[in-house]
């Protein structure tokens, strides 16, 4: 039993809702957010940069600090069991991935118990 | 040390914080959520029917991937000692089991850490 | 690998951002959140209230179930590597502490996994 966590484009939500439940993943929860990805593979480039750069790499951090750049993102929370995970991950990228930074990122995160309200029913049962 | 989240029906959480607060959990975080449960105990159903039915299969489908099925929810988030989770999903559920779809879910995340940024206590003093 | 859920003050989000960035955690989810800490040290405090007391004992129950206390947050989640996340929490802190009740709180959580959507890339390649 894993909790996944998608962070994705709020233009792919309907796509991916629909991709998820064909692929018998029905329960779903979505909630706003705003986010960005690492935007350099690595930053510490930044570090090599000498002297006569040093503009460069203050408008780069300005220009990051500004917040301008958290772009609103949508998260999604679905459960699933422990051996449907990747088929899950799967549906999320063929949906999502189209190459460009910003494309997302997901998360799979143990979870120690799950509980449907309605009847109490625990576990796998609940998921 | 545990990561209580609960998935709870909008008019429900009035009554939720008072019941945890007499249970003796005070500390509590709330996000606005949308979702949906399962829905059908078993969507494969679905595909038990015939050609003749293909029209009702598609109005399923279709009611469910309109979006207008992710109703409003509210996200809780509580952090408990291990030997007060049952404690706290108990709280939870005396107060959001109706018996209906929709009452909402419970899960259980470890937590490895957990930290009161006012003193830097960590672990469970910081619970 | 972990995430990080910290849950802070709104005023304090550019300049968590900020220190976060220049210590190299540039990836970032933010989201909206209302909460409360625990408030009392220790609520059984309020148990020891003798019947002379009742009227403080009621009417800080009910300020407390008003729904008033719980005040506007921000949650941050970031992904780090395992060994950085003492690291990740020092700077959250560094920006946060204040001294005063409110201040925030971090959770550590384990992660199974994480996704790079763009690349699916797997693991700490992804974070």
């Amino acid at each position: 039993m894993k909790e996944i966590m998608a962070i994705i484009r709020m233009n792919k939500v309907a796509q991916t809702k629909k991709a998820l439940v064909e692929a018998g993943f029905n329960g779903l929860t979505a909630m706003k957010a705003v986010g960005r990805g690492k935007m350099l593979t690595d930053l510490s480039e930044l570090d090599k940069l000498d002297a006569a750069q040093e503009e460069v790499r203050e408008k780069f951090m300005e220009s990051i600090l500004t917040g301008g750049r958290l772009v609103p993102k949508r998260l999604l929370l679905l459960t699933v069991p422990s051996d449907e995970v990747k088929k899950a991950v799967d549906t999320i990228i063929s949906v999502n991935q189209e190459g460009n930074r910003g494309d997302g990122k997901i998360f799979v995160l143990p979870l120690a118990d799950a509980i449907r309200i309605r009847t109490g029913e625990q576990g796998e049962e609940a998921v």
